[in-house]
């Protein structure tokens, strides 16, 4: 069990980069608004301290160093209404895709926009719970899957519809995995303090303006479900990272529809966790963030 | 550039895990029969000597330990008559899935069947090339493609095509993750000995029997097309694996089709580079390979 309450990585004043316990201000719980942490010390997986020394967050960063992150799993259609507004059924296993650990990047980052994701039209949000594996697992049953589970975040699975689904082929990949496409943070709420993840609202604003709202509730897997199905002869690994899907109101569903355009400020929030807010941008050189 | 010029990773006499550089029998190319290895010391993406010390090889490993791999990227329908034979037309971008780190293992690995893939039918055998990122690159034109290979192994892509095709929703990751289901080695050629990786002949056999009889010149991306494509917006990185497509003969596109068996032993092999030969277990039980 973690004694982080919730683990946040940061750039720190004095300019070196610590995992922390973020400290979060009275009657506040969106991990963003922490302004200082407890440095954590260790193995964030196994042995570690919340240490006494508090140190003031310059910036959040994503929530796990490039190499604490083994793999990245997603599910398609996982939210029974956005199945709907997709016009897919409802699926009887989850659909399972990747993006590249290349693909994270920090809950304040900019969403750089290679010229090559800039053609046609499509780019979308989907503002998703992940959650983290916390220790190493296999053919778990559904009714200890949660153990294994280190803790909760919010992330926003960025796409381009056409890559995604006209040029690839069929398959995600092409359209999902450009570097810094799937921000995620603020930070990581250990599942001691979220005991259900399955009655947390989730959402996202775009430029202000609510555009997807709605419920874990509504999952179609559940994270128990998920993590049963995912580990099925698959073991999964301390670092392993699952985005659990959207629900509905991404821009591809909306009518008329919506694409992300140089600029937007898309802000993704989990209740009990925090909010993500990235710019979209069409200039930035998207370089790697290692 | 790399020093080695076959880097295996192996079980040694001692009972210790060690990097070496294969020592080949005069006139023998295949790295699966070597015995001895000089012993490769500091970071084999960086800094390292193959030093004098020889090493007698008692089982050859996985060439990458699982800590030393990023990302495993896999491409779909990559040679023109496997495509042909899928009945799909020939792709105009790569078709990219990916597999999770935990699928790769050694070249001499039972492949393990899980009790849900032995459900249905489909399960199937890919030879492919394997092409191992050395450095971190992104954006890279065709022309300098090749400088960012660390070298080439073979590999194979096991797959269920009932999991991967009806089951999936249309995406292939629960078809193609199972763990141990992308064994490859024996060794990776360093990309010094093998100058033009589009000359290559690569097979499968299946208990003794030719399946698959290509070369890598039936590519519809060749690497440098690949490496170029799959860098654009996205960082490659020291370790990242990419299994660059099968060609025809899989079982699947047999008549009659032909899915692999309890015991069948399935043989690839990649010229210049070697054989990786496993043996299909629907007993064993496919705990991590760690």
């Amino acid at each position: 069990m973690p004694a982080f309450s919730r683990l946040v990585r940061f750039l720190a004043r004095d300019g070196r980069t610590y995992y922390g316990d973020a400290i979060l201000p009275h009657g506040i719980s969106d991990i963003s608004k922490a302004r200082q942490a407890r440095i954590v010390k260790g193995d964030i997986f196994g042995i570690h301290d919340v240490t006494d020394d508090v140190a003031d967050i310059r910036l959040l960063l994503a929530p796990l160093a490039l190499d604490d992150v083994r793999t990245v799993r997603c599910l398609g259609l996982n939210y029974a209404l956005h199945a709907k507004e997709s016009k897919m059924p409802l699926p009887k296993y989850p659909v399972l895709f990747y993006k590249p650990i290349t693909s994270l990047a920090g809950p304040t980052d900019p969403i750089p926009i290679h010229p090559l994701a800039q053609e046609g039209t499509g780019l979308d949000y989907e503002c998703e719970l992940v959650a983290v594996i916390g220790k190493t697992c296999a053919d778990v049953p559904e009714s200890k899957a949660l153990d294994y589970v280190l803790g909760y975040a919010v992330g926003n699975d960025i796409s381009h519809r056409d890559w995604q689904i006209k040029r690839g082929g069929g398959q995600w990949g092409l359209g999902k995995g450009f570097n810094g496409w799937a921000p995620w943070g603020p930070g990581i709420v250990s599942s001691r303090l979220i005991g259900d993840p399955q009655t947390l609202k989730i959402t996202t604003k775009l430029n202000g303006k609510t555009m997807q709202e709605s419920n874990t509730a509504d999952m179609i897997f559940n994270i128990k479900k998920t993590i049963a199905s995912l580990s099925q002869g698959t073991t999964l690994l301390p670092g392993d990272i699952i985005f659990t899907g959207t629900p509905q109101g991404v821009g591809m569903g909306r009518n008329p529809q919506v694409w992300l355009q140089d600029g937007d400020v898309v802000e993704v929030e989990l209740e009990q966790v925090g909010t993500c807010t990235n710019t979209v941008e069409f200039g930035s050189k998207p370089g790697p963030r290692l």
